[in-house]
């Protein structure tokens, strides 16, 4: 199951990510061994996944949980004054993660990718945006638990491939929502961590 | 058991409105029956007291517990970008009254009583915070709880008492934090409300 | 020539209020006396309007300037961050009207009409609409210029056909921009003050 | 004359950059050929400069201004809602520079050197005050102009000597005004341009 926001909304229509890694676990044969499921939310911080986890995933028993959110956190610090604290991103961020680990659901954390392609650290919300990705990274450390780290994926692809330094287009349409070459990208990266984590 | 932020951590300062309440009760010989406890924590949102619920509140089991909370989810949303939505501050501040009543504690709910205190709507914040107190009066009325109406109450007082339209001082030290006055009137009107909850 | 947001940006086009000014003028047989220019560009602020001021509106020697901003210094605070301090909305504001004077050129104030429609100052940004609105009333008495208090207007207009306190949708399509009855009120309210200028 | 905000405002002050400045000019025998003024006021940004320029800078006729401008432009997005955008940023910038030059006076650009000193830009407005900087970096290449690229010099100092990725302590007191050190190396990075600026 596929637990965020927009970007993972749009993870199950045509081209989205959750589609393209169901795609390529066909190629591989591997599709009768997992079932995919979206459980996105446009706009969703995690205070919104917390308060839709028993509804939208306890209730459904998943096998494992992909957690891909932070981006709103960030950036609706600007657009509507309603971000998310730094130190209560985390203390909600594990509270999520001890409600799956009670029911035995095992969990997958993402750090999120981008607000903005530039490669030289100078997008509006690379400050903020890398210090929550930190946070991300310090709880998959100290939980033990697999981390997809899309946030330096997209920048390592774009260190390659963005050589004018555009803010979008590269890999995503409008800075933060994934084109189909990010779709991709993203659907690679987590595959990886999924058939490696039984 | 009074549960809020950093007005309600001021009130067991001395002459802050908790020892007022105090005192009313000693004067009236009602002291006995009463105790009084401080849980206000500075720069604290309904999430903060969602988080800090089980051990700051229910692991003490007060008999009634007062909601003082409201104003920074809103001030915040512009002195640090991470106020509330209005949505979630109903669905936080709701799922804060349920786990109470699982555990049979008694609510009384306040509105945040200002930030500034013009008589004519021209403070900063009074259109936002006028909503959350037509949220918080909202959730008093469906949950059929008491309700400390403090924003009227200290309106009410300005619209008498401060006739040149100051944005502090009649009521507030800095537009929110209460005076000697404002202690007072909010002790007064908190007094009223307990008394009748039995 | 009227100088504004992308709420008089709007008004040049069909049904928009300097058109419906156009009209009024027409069926009063003053069309001949009058020369409306639209010169609104979306997003302004007043910092935008002290920027464009030489070429957009000085550049053209117009007799009348009937000066319609405030809503985006406002709103922007929360939106992107960018609003406008009060004390730089007041000096910015003043610093045009200088360069008007300088030059002969009339101006004719307006208060900004809403964000949004409710009539009991629960929509998000009322008092900090409500203070901009003191500051421009303000310099309209200190400097003896005509103002049409939109904010007033719209608002009265409400409190007799908006019952239900809704948001939007009585004179507005989205809290901010004019609909058709929206375009019909501003238009008669400015109309009555450009004609009495001369 | 320094123009600029609260950091320059404590330039003046003892132990303060300009000071130092001031000390290291005697120290090499050349105090007589430079008087050293402060004209900062905390709080400022670009528009703020740009209103008190006539006032503050040109009625004194100074023959160089160090413009040190840019913190408050990026912080005040969050902490008050009344950031600059960046493209005004850049149009106030050029419009002080423009009123500079037609009086002869010789302008050098600073970048405002940082609002945290984490090394890996995880301080919350690393992103948008890279931005910044850049925007004013390229205006000193456009207008030809000395820049004293205190951003990068502050960067470089803390790559080796803030081993910890310390958020504050090693140059700034509090993530933006300066310590001693902080004074010694921003006075330094100005001597070398001042001098060779003639």
């Amino acid at each position: 199951m596929f637990f965020g926001d927009s970007i993972t909304a749009a993870g199950i229509k045509p081209g989205g990510y959750i589609m393209k890694i169901d795609s390529m676990l066909k190629l591989q044969g591997l599709s009768e061994q997992y079932e995919l499921i979206g459980a996105g939310v446009s706009a969703n911080k995690v205070t919104d996944l917390y308060l839709r986890l028993e509804e939208d995933v306890l209730a459904k028993s998943p096998d494992i949980v992909v957690i891909y959110i932070g981006v709103n956190d960030v950036w609706h610090k600007r657009t509507s004054g309603t971000g998310t604290d730094a130190d209560k991103f985390e203390r909600f961020y594990n509270a999520i993660l001890k409600k799956l680990a009670d029911k035995n659901i095992k969990a997958i954390l993402c750090t999120p990718a981008a607000i903005g392609e530039r490669t030289d650290m100078t997008n509006d919300f690379d400050g903020d945006l890398n210090k929550y990705c930190a946070i991300i990274r310090g709880i998959a450390t100290k939980n033990n638990l697999p981390l997809v780290d899309l946030r330096k994926a997209l920048l390592d692809y774009n260190l390659k491939n963005n050589p004018d330094n555009k803010e979008a287009g590269i890999l995503t349409t409008d800075k933060v929502h994934l084109n189909a070459k990010g779709n991709e990208v993203v659907a690679s990266e987590m595959l990886k961590t999924i058939k490696n984590y039984q």
